[in-house]
């Protein structure tokens, strides 16, 4: 048991399934603790932020283990976690919180205050986050246990479950908290950016929230078709670099209720010959989003982004059409979801059979050990969300 | 067009389609007005609260012109009208009210503060509030009406969901008002207490917000078994006297997130041999709403109850086991919904096909001048909701 | 330092104090814990929940040590506690909350799943509330160091401050948690009644709310008479048995836009000879909150009230209006406040000097030798909260 | 009566005197319309946003009657007008709603839709928004009355504290909706960006909420002063570029719960040579947030500024750390404030002496006839707020 495999960031582009530490119950200081569990990890997903990473647009040192979005099994706990044990299959928040902060007693884990000594919040395997190990892995270790974990009230039941479930550590509760910080509500006419997995979760996130419309925009023609293949109305954006004539031609109107922007920094300018434009997204959804109305943003932007095209996005500077928002009266929602504020009711609905996510993000299994083909297909845009399974138990459970 | 035709309360248990008074241009002191609209009532429902009435459990005058859950087109209208034209096909909140004092501006239009002089909140053609014409009828009047309607966008478009849109005037946004403040969100397990149309609009309102589970409890047979085929867990109250057990045996645990009262005064002791018990619904949703839940209530309390067989009933007391609620932290939320706060989002709901209503309550038309029989057959427990249908308009539109 | 003294629970009316235990660190289950830490006590009051069960209302035992509202410095701490030190000055909420289960991670610590085996929610030294020992001692421990604990940033200016923030271990947080679920905001017209330590404080979080006017009900002439001289209306209820009267030559009309219920189950009916009552407030601020109004509930309601002259009382029971509140659309909100929710930044507002919650309450600081004196005068009514200085480090800070 | 005075807008820094029509009963489309009343203007205040137009940064056109902070005495109302008289002594919204769209009815009355036929939202005497006559007048017309106007419940009472009650058209529910959306609550620290009187409003808003410290930023040091006399903070941005510096200097650290921007588009760079930087307050707002805190935003941008030194800006375009905001987690709020969603509060606030917002913003009266004298006192940044006296009311009242 003292031995591990995990995907490795090995420089741009570049990543790499190598042996690595077994988990040890210590911080990223090195000092002992007594609140964690090591997980024999059941599913792990790659994440387009872990892209970011890879595609050189960080600062992520090579030799970081990479993953944040965890799924478990606890062989192994601290003297002080009290309400869980060991064989308890649990999910992962990615967002490392202490559980004992102003941020976390507000629900506000997103931004604990506690794990990361150079800004506010922490996660697993990601550059500038705190430096806690990564979960791309056979084996990882949970901090805080008792907080931060929600355990599958039935292993079974979870089990035939778990390509959606490994979807409650990150993607689905960052897009349902893109839907809720947008103020979708029943009835609502929403507006999605971006087809990738966390556009299609927000889509279902608006779906089960009760939207009467969800559309989703893309430039990608395999995305789009795969939105529409799952219930959601696509938005060719190549047909047209004015947003709200697409909208109209759909809902008779060029506005919606509200708006989710599931792409951020790395958006390319809406239209047929995209080139990268950092503020094209938000400033197309001013102009379609009802005054009064909220956009959710929980598209990454980053404070420092050094392969940026435009010199002032380098330092993460947009160019806002901050005025038309301002005379709309616009609501800017921004920043990860704290997940653990969402994570335990998205786990009813998809134990309850009402939102079947992995097959709305195309949930696709594979080995840990091809997770070097996973990152490359996802760069390159397939409409994929790829599960890893450094155990063989997801083949079984499908 | 200077006849009308419309539902007249005789007395107890006595209803009859009689020919009534064209409608006015004026307010029920007698005084014109030049807010309002007159409409051809397109479509009018029984509502169980007009049955309170008919059942002789309130002061209601006889001679009175039933019915508060209106749709029409418009026919007349009066100068300040502006944003209204005659022809638009228009759904009618069966509360009264002037948009103009703080209530309405703060949006509880069920407490209107101008549109009755006896107390707050108004409604038409119902006992105690303001004395407005009630609208089972060929036409009806209705006042401030740029403010209180909501025009349909399409006709035809809505004429062919008319058996949806019917709800809007009352029971959906009740049930939904229940649902909201009991606080069901995506993934609560709820139950509601009441199989009849409003315990129903309750349940469709728990699942479009995205309710795991949705639990209904009644003691009559048929509409238990109505509740099952659109999709609810029927809870048979005659099996138990003790609810825990009941959805213990459903969900695990005789707990629940969230709870819907949607019998009122009216209620009945549960179990075999059930005996009027005025509190016996709220006293039983204490004991499985979760710590910290919420139970939103909109079944009808009443301040006075001449008809009641408990003498402390008789004028609007209950024997509340309030400490339980009290060590629970609940929070109990009454009244009733201000329709005009939801119906607009709900209609973007049935319209899209998000919310099928008339099948969920089993609307069913029959003529006007059937209405005796509507309400004969409604107070016998069917599992149905009678749509009257003044001019015929219905049969051709379904 | 292995030695303690502590108020004792003797039976009714008997309150002692005596040598007890030194604090362990273990939980009632006489399980070891590492997230404990042990307070030399620095101030800890008696409240009016104390007086429930030594006037033999509940089902204490005797033998226990009594006291709930402490504040103190850390004298030792396990090993699992990260972010307090020895030597840090700290205020206790009231509830034992665990910071790990679905309520502590929601903000409700008041109904923490774990720490009572019997019931949702823990209390220090309080019958039903999971058998932690009680705090009107010299030691006390703590579980949960780490979420439960507030440490005061400077500790020079927190024992200036000191009579003022030991409040907020209790009175403080309950106040404003019935304020704030009764609605108070900017400009509202408030009514509390009781004008015992919990209305004053409740008084004293509707006047920082930004009420524009704050009433206060009682009958004891003592509690009035304290009330008006520290800003507030007072109300005095021996005068009618009317509230909308006596409210009514204060606004000019008989309505607020909000009221807290800080008196409970032991309430007396209103007007001259008051006999208890329980249901009697409840039932005339039904009569005087607005319609759309909210109905703060913090005052304590029993499950079981051995000690009730009313039949239903035993068991809970209320003779509630419902009806009324029902026809007037009021929300009610019950039970014991989330102390964590609120005691940060209610102690910001004492810091910067904004909540003379000592002078409202009328702190008085007397030796913990002499809490049976305290009990016995608090009893009778005094308009004083008894704040117990086990060491004797108060009369130095004053 | 027929005859009528205000102030007329004649080009870049060109205001005058002048005679002007007496309102009409009709909308800016010349249709007559029986909603309105027409006032007897009792005072007018002079606004920063009046200024952008006098400055030549807006489009607006010459022959404008200025002035949307208005307070009256009603002289005339239409037919349609039922809950007010001729006599009653009324507060306006600047905002100019319907009280009958979906915006109005969601209380957004700051973009009412139909009041304006180029955009969202409506105000009286402003450029693009909808054409209605300024009130720096004699007289005005204000439409929708019932719904817009609120009356003062006593005309001496209201009187004798006019120069406060004036404040309710517009700084005071503008400063309110900044420091709402901020997330201003009991006990937070507070940054306000400008001592003008939008940030003196907000700045005595903050400290009705609750806040325990309120700082407030400004260059002019007459405003700083002024701020500093009236209870806040000053924060002298000329002393260095780095606002958390300034802010840890005042509370140990540089951070704050919840910040203001009361500035907006002509924002200059804060430190000593400060150039015109729109961006600036935004961008230094989101060094000092806390995690997870907000921004009220009632500063004004705008849509087009074709005075702008910067080409971005003269479409609105703003350079933001948008990136920075995200890491945060920011919320940003934007837009108009609703008034009348806040102003009965606030005016009961002031009746009660809870609010002396007149001594806040060193409310000045001068005659209508010397308001050209007043805007260029404004201008020249004085602290003083500005209110005409068009019937030298105000001169006899205090």
């Amino acid at each position: 048991m003292a031995e591990n495999t995990g995907v490795v960031f090995l420089g741009q582009n570049k990543v790499e399934v190598q042996s690595i530490d077994f988990p040890k119950m210590q911080n990223p200081a090195g000092k002992k603790i007594n609140h964690g569990v090591i997980l024999k990890v059941v599913s792990t997903n790659i994440c387009g932020s872990d892209q970011h990473m890879v595609r050189g647009r960080t600062t992520a040192p090579t030799g970081m283990v990479l993953g944040h979005e965890i799924t478990g099994e606890i062989i192994e706990k601290g003297s002080d976690v009290e309400y869980l044990d060991v064989g308890d299959l649990v999910t992962v928040p990615f967002n490392v919180a202490c559980g004992r902060c102003r941020a976390c007693r507000e629900q506000n884990t997103d931004v604990c205050l506690n794990v990361n000594s150079t800004r506010a919040g922490g996660a697993y395997g990601y550059v500038d986050m705190g430096g806690w190990v990564g979960g791309q892995a056979e084996y990882v270790m949970v901090p805080y246990a008792d907080f931060n974990l929600i355990k599958f009230p039935n292993k079974d039941q979870a089990m035939a479950k778990i390509k959606d479930l490994t979807m409650l550590t990150d993607i689905l509760p960052t897009g349902f908290h893109g839907a809720i910080t947008a103020g979708v509500q029943v009835g609502s006419i929403v507006y999605i950016a971006g087809a990738g997995p966390v556009g299609l979760a927000a889509a279902a996130s608006a779906h089960i929230l009760g939207a009467a419309l969800v559309m989703i925009g893309d430039m990608n023609p395999e995305r789009l078709k795969h939105a529409k293949s799952v219930g959601f109305i696509p938005i060719d954006l190549t047909q047209s670099d004015n947003l709200g004539d697409l909208i109209a031609a759909v809902v008779g109107k060029p506005e919606v209720d509200a708006a989710v922007d599931a792409v951020g920094f790395e958006a390319k300018a809406q239209g047929k010959d995209g080139e990268e434009a950092p503020a094209t997204v938000l400033n197309s959804l001013m102009t379609v989003v009802r005054p009064a109305g909220g956009i959710g943003i929980p598209g990454l932007y980053v404070t420092e982004d050094p392969g940026a095209k435009e010199e002032a996005s380098k330092t993460g500077n947009l160019k806002l059409r901050f005025g038309l928002g301002w005379a709309k009266s616009h609501r800017f929602s921004t920043g990860q979801t704290p997940t653990l504020k969402y994570n335990r009711q998205l786990m009813q609905a998809i134990l309850h059979d009402r939102l079947p996510i992995a097959k709305i993000v195309n949930a696709t299994v594979i080995p840990l050990s091809q997770a070097a083909e996973g990152y490359k297909a996802f760069d390159s845009g397939v409409a994929k969300k790829f599960v890893l399974d450094p155990h063989g138990l997801l083949g079984k459970a499908s």
